[in-house]
């Protein structure tokens, strides 16, 4: 705990989520007081064909 | 905002998903009165291996 | 199945939600062809004071 | 009702994911009452480079 | 890991969320081999008036 | 996006959210190249009593 998911949309390379999850760690303790040891993160790709905003398919726009 | 996630089985054409965005954004404006280029809408597929209810996986139903 | 959750600014009225429901309900049947029996809706509040976008709560924009 | 989610590291096997679903869906009937059939369960998969602790990829780990 | 959420309606008794965690955190041990203190459980409420089933909701049926 | 959601335990302040949410933009803008506009962050709660690890309940241990 804390536990932090970040949805992106696929493509980023292993070592764009290795600098997210050590960064994003930081940010959490710095602003919580919670230990790295304790920060969880998720990555989860948001597929291109299946997100929309505007009623309309990402892959569409 | 409004965020949308459709959670279902997987297997829907990418037509499908295009018009399930376009209906669902539609949906959400008309009676919340957010406006469309406000509504994100994100759709996860849920596998056949990976989902149960009364206690049997799906594939086995 | 399929199980669909909006989150939104917390405020809306029960009427709104009743109607978001219902419409949300009639495109997932449209256009997936699963039957409004098997259509579940959750309806998930999002607090301005935990919620932000651009580096800012929202409750300060 | 209840929905279940559990998300765990890839590569477990179906007969896992099986005996999960069955053995989490008693556990949940026998604490809170609800009838089996009514008990949703979804296995969300964790990839080894897409989640940290530690500010660290598992992957690296 | 293994991270398990369980959504169901509000008004659970701390005793049933107590027992609740107790037998789901046996269940997955017992069926992914993870050590208990591995195992998370998150327990989140259904608000009767935020939820709903074929196009109408959960506190009108 | 990316969208981002911090769970964490109830009782952080808003000063530590809006610290929390001005932080962790920072981080996703830095390591993915979105710009900060399109970065989103949800903080949701953890309540004591519907959280646990190692089968108990957090406000037991």
């Amino acid at each position: 705990m804390p536990y932090v998911t970040v949805k992106m949309l696929e493509g980023r390379t292993e070592e764009q989520k290795r600098a997210l999850i050590e960064k994003v760690t930081e940010a959490v303790t710095e602003t919580t007081g919670a230990s790295a040891e304790k920060v969880v993160v998720f990555i989860e790709d948001i597929q291109k064909n299946s997100y929309g905003t505007n009623g309309k398919l990402y892959s569409d726009q």
